[in-house]
């Protein structure tokens, strides 16, 4: 039976380890604030949106909400973007992605002030991703993958690593941070031909196809690692990951639960890099 | 044996191409002009910069050199990039990497223009070969490896690619560019274990571990197609490249040859991006 690489965990020793520094900040009368911009109500946001709340107020800092509706304008969303931009009390901003279809996703992402950028959305976050120069904070769910990793003393270097997906705000930003650490990626996606041959090459795979429970056990063989970054609601209200969790644990070595996986990571690390932020952002 | 990819034959493809919006340039007035910028007195970049200026002048394309001594300061560097960045009769870059220790080449690399970055130097067109927007150009020799593929109508969506190296110069942007042409692709590096396992799982193999004739065909096996991106001029004034081409052709599918291999395909993609960056220019 596998070992669970619970987040919860982690997720504490990382709001533990930015606790000092949230004191510091608030003695010189600033308190870390989180930017979130919403277009819409989808469950997903709403949900995440607020266990972000919980876990922002725990740790002693605050958020900060700018909601628009399903239809605004390009303009209207631009309009808020650069709000915060100029907003000295706002220290970082999450974008809840993906917009809707009238929106263009690049003139968007580009709106950000990447000093403002703790998920990683602007062309100079995710060129740091890929040329590793360390200014700019990579994608929180690539950097939850890779920490969850560190935390659970599982080697990287020298690793074959198979991630599943090649989208930019996971699948690509973590085979190079994974890369980075001298792991050997490969990168597979929906043209990969037998995809399951090549996932049991993997001593790592890092799942990440956006499709509730659709990568069973004939993706998998023993002693592999398996960090499922999937979060879905399913009908009855329970959540779970991309991967068929009771049929995979008992076959590999490792494996994250959905919930207590990756996602609690990914918000701790969103709190650590908006208090980053708001750190850098003072020494200015 | 191998079939023997040869760069020449697509170069003048890629030429004779350009040679129209050459001509409709210069009917305007404009002549498309390439800046190099070297500094000291480097063989490699000397025997480049002349077969460059002999290419340029082949389809009515001038040339103009900077050139620095081997001690010169980082102002002095940046001066110079100023001063191409500012004159409009400079429509494209190249500068000779890698500098000399004493540079910071993450703030060289910044103080290009990126409408006049031809060769992929600067942060936002690293970007945009990680996200795939559309906009700047790849590095020439990645651009040079794909078109290498297509010219000789070798299949690349849902192939297994094996890229050797992973510098920003060539290993990880030719990963990309692949990636998004639907390959299912690997990065190795010096830090993979049992390189020569994993490069056998390829069906194409691009080779850029920068080591002359360091490749041989324990790496290999039949039915795979091997681009060597490599360029070394031996102690006898031949030039190699990083795979033992006498050893591994006999072995392989299809290879390309040192010389008339990917280098000679560089040198056309630059000059067509140089063109592309002027017609660019004039349309703003």
């Amino acid at each position: 039976m596998a070992r669970l690489l619970k987040g919860k965990e982690l997720a504490n020793v990382i709001l533990r380890s930015i606790q000092r520094d949230v004191t510091a900040l608030k003695l010189r009368g600033i308190t870390p604030t989180l930017g979130i911009i919403r277009v819409g109500e989808r469950a997903d946001d709403i949900s995440y949106k607020k266990s972000l709340t919980k876990r922002c107020e725990a740790v002693g800092t605050a958020i900060r909400e700018y909601c628009l509706p399903v239809d605004a304008i390009q303009e209207a969303l631009l309009g808020v973007i650069h709000e915060v931009n100029a907003d000295t009390g706002i220290h970082g901003v999450l974008l809840f992605r993906p917009l809707p279809r009238h929106f263009d996703d690049a003139t968007i992402r580009a709106a950000l002030l990447p000093a403002k950028d703790i998920d990683c959305i602007t062309d100079s976050s995710l060129a740091n991703v890929f040329t590793n120069t360390g200014v700019g904070f990579p994608p929180c769910t690539a950097t939850a993958c890779v920490e969850l990793l560190d935390h659970y003393g599982i080697d990287i270097a020298g690793k074959r690593v198979v991630v599943l997906g090649r989208s930019l705000v996971i699948g690509r930003p973590v085979a190079m941070l994974l890369m980075h650490r001298n792991a050997t990626v490969t990168i597979c996606h929906t043209k990969t031909i037998d995809l399951p041959s090549v996932v049991k090459e993997a001593d790592i795979v890092v799942v990440a196809v956006g499709r509730p429970e659709s990568i069973g056990c004939e993706y998998f063989r023993e002693a592999q690692v398996v960090i499922d970054v999937g979060i879905h609601v399913k009908d009855d209200g329970k959540v779970c990951g991309d991967v068929r969790f009771d049929e995979v644990t008992p076959l590999v070595q490792a494996i994250t639960p959905i919930p207590d996986g990756v996602g609690v990571v990914t918000s701790a690390v969103l709190i650590r890099n908006m208090v980053s932020a708001a750190q850098r952002n003072e020494r200015f």
